[in-house]
């Protein structure tokens, strides 16, 4: 089992970063556009949906400003029954956000673009923080050859 | 043992990324201005200084066009030791490049740090061969308290 890894730093209260989180309104700003279901409620599920194909999650743990914790219920095979884990802190002026996305199989070339995937989604979600604007898919960067 | 993964696809001829990666110039446009040493050379030393610190790395492997691998030899603790693996192939008309910092001893935070960090460096790498502009450090996205 392997994992993928990232922290970034965000100007931002705890409960902002806690909403953007675990609303789908919140979500829909950094990650999918396209995102319905239910993220503040334990075993709530979320649907995200991209221009091909998507992800659904079932939220597993939840503490509120701290900790939210997703297993994959639908998406790539690879995807399915790994776990996406987010804890918050606060450092200096920031909220702290470390990420997890545990779970994976195997190390397979689709893990490592998720991986760079995951950072500048991570990316978006402190700038929405931080200056208003987040850059989801539709309109988020292309990494290649692969979305 | 834990790593680091990611993966770009950069619109560039594979010589031009395997240069960015193997020559000081080529490192200073994207990684640490300050970037010394010799690349292309097994047994070759690099030297990438930050405004704090930096890392020394010598050359353990050279494929022109296909491969570089690199150890690090100075630096910070949780980095001696590690190895930088870089794999380049063709997919449809980008250079994919395969990124892997192979070996760390424990999945401490500054790793979720440096995951997060090293993706932004990808990315400036593919600015870079692109666009003909890289953002290395001290031009680098800050990622919150951390550099």
């Amino acid at each position: 089992m392997v994992d993928i890894l990232h922290r970034i730093g965000v100007k931002a209260p705890l409960a902002e970063v806690y909403s953007a989180l675990t609303t789908a309104d919140g979500l829909s700003r950094w990650w999918a556009s396209n995102t319905t279901g239910s993220g503040d409620s334990l075993g709530g599920e979320l649907q995200f949906r991209f221009m091909e194909g998507g992800f659904d999650m079932k939220v597993l743990e939840l503490a509120p400003n701290e900790h939210v914790l997703w297993e994959v219920i639908d998406g790539p095979e690879e995807w399915i029954g790994t776990r996406i884990d987010w804890k918050l802190t606060r450092a200096d002026d920031f909220t702290v956000v470390l990420f997890q996305h545990q779970g994976w199989e195997q190390p397979v070339e689709f893990m490592y673009h998720c991986s760079t995937k995951w950072a500048a989604f991570l990316l978006s979600l402190k700038s929405l923080l931080e200056s208003g604007q987040g850059a989801p898919d539709p309109n988020d960067l292309v990494l290649g050859n692969w979305r």
